[in-house]
């Protein structure tokens, strides 16, 4: 098979790093065109990411490889879906608005930026939990009329959240959820970042406008597609979302209201096999086991279970009866919010939807 | 009036130096006698406390005055209440058991163990939220036969809930409570304490039987005094404990459902209004205000916010309605675990029992 | 006497917040205007420090007092010194440059900013340490046809080094200086500061340009006044600058070389008995101890000695001696770099200009 | 080639557990037996490492591999070295001077404790460092009447220190060595370990006893065989120990006088050649480069550059011409304090024995 020819739009910020460190040797996907702002355009990308200092600026743990600095830099605004087949974007939301469209024209558009996750024809993917909401990419494009598409992916909060519930809704329904996170400062990326003055022996109690991203995504990925759309999942979630002194990874406190009874055993009986299916096919950027369950209540320790199967699993554990909500579980997550909440769950997306033939 | 005379049991541990550091200079307290183990008896306290290199291992802000540094140790499983009028105690919950009871017997214990928080006739008093138990002491003393009595301060994690709930309880009842904390290094202590090993970079997801305390005491403390002893709050409360990589203070996540419904500006009133008649009594460790609350998102901070009046206040911020439980609010805490939630805290309740002529 | 007016520079700058609390209820100083850039301009202070989504930013520990926040802000650009006594500025170096001398034409500016530092007739003035260099304003005033002057402080790592090794030279003579920093990440300031994402369990081992500044301005401030200008200490200052996961205060491990033999005992009592007579002035600002020794091995340590004399006290340890350079000493000290290293080591250097009639 | 039957004592330790994570599928070491503590003697070493609550206290990143949790612990102060070719000890000093010379009577022990480190007879090994000390061996069998021998790994901040300078040694020459460290806290172990209390926000500025070993070591290992034992290197060093926050690897400022002039190409150049033929000897625990430099100046930085070949290469970096010592260098070096500095480096040292017919 040939390999598929990707751009990767924003490509110099910290969002586009991460895009490139899981693309360096993919089997599937080769990088032919970069797209930054105007500023960087017209150079190499090893130059291009270098500071006003001449220091490289390169963020990702996996080493810049030399075939991607070699490629020269487009302004991004005049970038053209030409001879690429696959658009990755890691751009900030205003510019996606009028950037992502432009490819979709012509091609598919795989993205992290929020600009369309709340478009009622724009699936919010989400590996092994709803990529049966592939269908809305026929009703995107005959809506307006591309030859390709986009879809984003969620919120790097939603992701741990809507993987862990998942296949809670598919087992015993779910109605309600309360959720605490205590988040990395690498979800804010660099620019302009978390200061470490802010975050040093403290915690942030608020992100603006996490709380409603993860409100509301949820209840779409866990929704069903139903004709002309998602109808969202009948579910209440109740989010706070806070910042703490971590480096990677983000840990959730979940409180969730169960539609009928479960055993723990069978909660953790539904974790452990979910997306057993899904892991089989063996992806490129798939995890082993899509969630991991511990018994040890000292974990999930973000520290030691953020890089499980290179960030692509979500590990649970503490799971515990609550005594408030009806039918209720409480449980600990830790997820890694630059790797399958990013840019490496999107390669991901890309290589089920190059499976199923929506993409080559 | 003349001083009232203290004795202060597990002087030399970090909990026993915060009691000295908040009776320093105190205008009623006067230290007269200092217990710890057999180790350091016989010993000056200021010689008690150097490790094994001669080092002197004091650990609060405040300095050891050369007063109690003067003061000779005395082996606490020896040592008797002559010649004091009131204990303090902070030693370890095991020892407790064995020594409160025998000072008990002749002059009242104020603690901070756990050892006899969930015996029925014993009160955890709380500063401005449940001085009201103080017919407790009766009971326990005819119980018992004690002269004296014991009064033991909730669990550090406990304190901050229950002000806040205390005020919304009175003016609005509250059925159900869940909340996640995000605790300080410095409620374990040192011995051993939480290891930098541990915390750098990361969540700890479990307390041993944090959890449980924070659940139980706060339905004891919020609960009503009824003849025999005190029912229960008719709450459930849901906890999640989990520490963080901070130094001092802890901070929570609630979600509340009150009895009746209510709006933002009356919770904030009902907070703001608490304790107004506690705090114009002007005990000397008292906070000028119990509860600060705030309107800017992004407090409270711990960093920020944990040494408001010395660490006696509570600090609530980001009040928004919770779509998941009935009449449901969240917020934000900020609560000193070693000032209110501790050694001061406990002060500031022997000051009230001498007002009302319990001590002295 | 009636008070001295003032302008500040750079109000709404992370050091010019440092300015205004240190200027809130200053018995001498009263603000009168502050200036900061076009942005802001036309905008009461408590109003252009709020950020776009209207949280004011307010950095410093003790509060924005409500005088200083119903100032009007002016546009530092076209702002005059009609009205003040005295400029403290704050601003960066680019653009003190050109704001400071605009003002020194008439009245006197002490500024944190190093656009001035390296003049031959601009004094580095920094307390006890060299106030007799005061000599160089008539130079610079003649030289430059001003009737005001321009001061600029140290950088805030030069600050604890040159005040621990004056006491030294004065009494021993010193050749050589060894330092490697610990540098806290306050320094760095906001605007782009260090971000967590760079220092959580990590040290940089580089600070641009900081090394140079402080062999040079230590040099200069332990130089002597002679006629036309300072002549540099003879000395060879050699520098590696880090930084640290640490939020306030500066660590520096030194060795120094002195020019004749010296006894520990004699190191420690040239520090105890440094700025004796300069404490003794009793300015507003001043520290009780210019220098406090520490025999304990464990001190100083950053957190515990930063606040000394509300981080003016510069705190000394782990004196011994060296054996690879001749005279050789070895010791660690702690400096609050945004306290004497910043604005208010400015505001101590304007208090001695008014006591000697230079201001005001 | 059979594989080597080892004994690990100390096994249940921080230290002992870093053996058995770098003896995990080791292609010659064969893990035999199990040596700790009574209380742990007749476990399984599963059960040996947990806690009283139950928890697997494992500390290492590689996880406990099965057939080490199914040997069969014994206590180590009745263990005999029968059935094993080699023993690795990571206990306490103190217990290694009573233990370690019982196993060398019949088998070579390879240490990281202290207990036998200065003594005459003992080669303190460092990879591609000293191993040309061997002839000491004999020495110490002849002396001590030993089939075996014991040999000790260096200080872990003793070993990049010497690791960097063994190359100018022999290039150049070296008289004199300033070094302030930066230490993570992974070096202090677990028990006691290094509390968070002290370290968040802080920096430590002292470790007992730490800087006399790095002096001492340091001339021991760049010492030169003679005869009868080894010729301390003729050189000064001056250290000064200090504890970040960080987590694991130890960062150094060093200044370095050398013999005889060098340019800066010259001492990168040795740095870069340096232990080559060593790396092609390919033992299973060898870096492939061992030394690694950088010329971007904000490296080397310990959480990018701890990792570098599993904690087995020591990266350096900001060389610069140093002006206060003659042909003086300075630099910053990272290096794993617990792979290369502790259990790892120690069997390193072991493979290369095994390759010269010491062990086996």
């Amino acid at each position: 098979m040939s390999r598929i020819r990707v751009a990767v739009l924003g490509a110099t910020g910290v969002a586009g790093q991460q895009f490139l460190a899981c693309l360096a040797g993919h089997p599937q996907f080769e990088v032919k065109k970069l797209g930054a702002s105007e500023r960087s355009a017209g150079r190499k990308y090893g130059d291009a990411i270098k500071d006003a200092h001449g220091k490289v600026s390169w963020f990702a743990k996996d080493p810049l490889v030399p075939e991607f600095a070699a490629l020269m830099v487009e302004d991004a605004a005049h970038m053209t879906p030409d001879g690429v087949d696959l658009v990755f974007t890691a751009v900030e939301s205003d510019a996606a608005k009028h950037l992502e469209p432009r490819f979709a024209e012509k091609v598919p558009v795989v993205s992290t930026a929020s600009a369309f996750r709340y478009e009622p024809d724009v699936p919010v993917f989400l590996p092994a939990v709803n990529l049966d909401h592939v269908g809305l990419i026929e009703l995107q494009r005959r809506r307006r009329g591309w030859k390709g598409f986009i879809t984003p992916g969620p919120n790097c909060t939603t992701t741990g959240l809507a993987i862990t519930l998942k296949p809670l809704a598919d087992a015993f329904g779910i109605d309600k959820v309360v959720m605490t996170s205590m988040q990395s400062v690498s979800g804010a990326g660099r620019s302009p970042g978390v200061l470490a003055l802010d975050v040093i022996d403290n915690v942030i109690p608020y992100i603006a406008k996490e709380e409603e991203k993860v409100e509301r995504e949820a209840k779409k990925i866990l929704g069903k597609l139903d004709g002309d759309g998602i109808v969202d999942a009948p579910i209440t979630v109740s989010c706070t979302c806070t910042r703490v002194n971590v480096l990677e990874g983000h840990t959730e406190s979940v409180t969730v209201s169960l539609s009928r009874p479960a055993t723990e055993a069978e909660v953790k009986g539904a974790w452990r096999e979910h997306g057993a299916a899904f892991v089989r096919k063996g992806y490129p950027s798939s995890p082993r086991q899509l969630i991991v369950v511990h018994d040890d209540p000292y974990r999930p320790q973000v520290r030691l279970d953020r890089d499980n199967d290179d960030g692509m699993a979500t590990t649970v554990g503490r799971l515990r009866a609550d005594p408030v909500l009806p039918n209720g579980f409480k449980y600990l997550l830790v997820s890694h919010n630059t790797k399958m909440g990013a840019a490496k769950g999107a390669v991901l997306v890309a290589e089920d939807l190059v499976a199923r033939g929506y993409i080559g």
